[in-house]
């Protein structure tokens, strides 16, 4: 059975053994996700949430790269996640990630508390402003918190994950001392944290974050992540997450 | 007037035009009282805190490189204030830079609410521990929360520091998460961070922050500050901090 694309799709070949149906019209993926989905550790067995999984991104790298036992993709947008459902169809992975339409601020309410050992998700990193954004606006529910904010990401992981289980997130590093805040607040522990600098003399844009349930309060700031020797040119670090799907 | 020393201490030069006193054997200051005072910012004309001035390394450093208007230190430590007294009369600074023995859990008592414009502070990183520590040995003072918490160094700080008053502090970055909470709980707004990196492929071993009292919530993480190129040689912005004093 072939797949068919609609009007300003296109496959795009992930490296790993799988494509993934895009529309730059809509949104694409950015780095952000492929280095989430590396710095996540999901182990053998595990069943996974990608919450605001767009066109289900990260369970495809996932499930490439790790054993876990299912991955789940929630994502409200009716378009991207039509997109997300027909890439799993394309690449025949019904049985282990299941993509569902939906509001991460009902996630607990439609998967079940305590169902998940790894709850992931590349949020909306900025606020909504004033006017709020267009909620039809596909690339603006992405950036902004225009239909979910930071807060509801972190109540619904709690409620979602089991005893222990871990939270993984990218965020921007300008929101970092309030993300912190909130994760306390629901009880998920900061536990492992990588900042990512486009360069070795520049501010980071991006930081990475693993929070577990009810863990002990003593957090692992890793190695500076550093993507670029010079324009262009990655480093070996970014080369080997790159390979590593 | 010649300064004499007393039994074990000797003289350091400071690469500033000043000399410090030091006794090994009780403590001497290490990079992190460097990297902390060239973080800091001082303005023209400010007043500006040390709590837990040790043998007044940072003031002397300061007072060397910025043209704050008063530089207190605050010790609890009789025989390092002591020390730290002298180096300054030693230098003649003592119209600049003042130290007090004294407990910095009564800063505010001693100094007066609103005092300052800078409170800066390089504190015992660790918890105390079960036994706590000999409440007289001065390395174990310095090291771990014996005679005062994170807690009581960023309330005393809230109540130093005039509205919009600055505090900077080094801290290990396993402590983060706690450190960023207990700030935001007495208002100091966490502006700007940054990570010591001892290579560019190693966990840091400290974090560098500034606080804003009733500032507005925004984080700016600087790029990275790696102190080695290999074992023994400094990177460019080390030499340039060693430089600057």
């Amino acid at each position: 059975m072939e797949t068919k694309l609609r009007s300003g799709e296109r496959f795009d070949d992930l490296q790993n053994g799988y494509e993934i149906i895009q529309n730059p019209e809509k949104f694409c993926f950015g780095m952000d996700a492929v280095l989430l989905s590396a710095f996540a550790a999901v182990k053998s067995g595990e069943k996974v949430i990608d919450l605001g999984t767009g066109t289900g991104i990260i369970p495809l790298l996932l499930r490439g790269r790790t054993q876990g036992c299912r991955y789940a993709g929630l994502e409200i947008q009716e378009d991207l996640a039509d997109m997300a459902a027909r890439s799993v169809r394309h690449n025949r992975l019904e049985s282990e990630i299941e993509i569902r339409q939906g509001d991460l601020r009902e996630a607990s309410a439609i998967y079940g508390r305590a169902s998940f050992d790894v709850v992931i998700c590349n949020p909306p990193y900025h606020a909504a402003g004033r006017g709020k954004g267009n909620p039809d606006d596909a690339k603006a529910v992405s950036r902004h918190e225009i239909r979910c904010t930071f807060s509801d990401v972190a109540r619904e992981s709690a409620k979602l994950l089991r005893a222990r289980g871990r939270l993984y997130l990218v965020h921007r590093p300008y929101r970092l001392a309030e993300i912190l805040r909130i994760l306390e607040e629901e009880r998920l522990e900061p536990k492992r944290m990588q900042f990512v600098y486009p360069y070795v003399d520049r501010e980071p844009t991006l930081v990475l974050l693993e929070a577990v349930l009810n863990g002990h309060a003593r957090l692992q700031v890793e190695k500076p992540l550093i993507l670029y020797e010079s324009p262009g040119v990655y480093t070996d670090d970014l080369q080997k997450i790159y390979g590593s799907h």
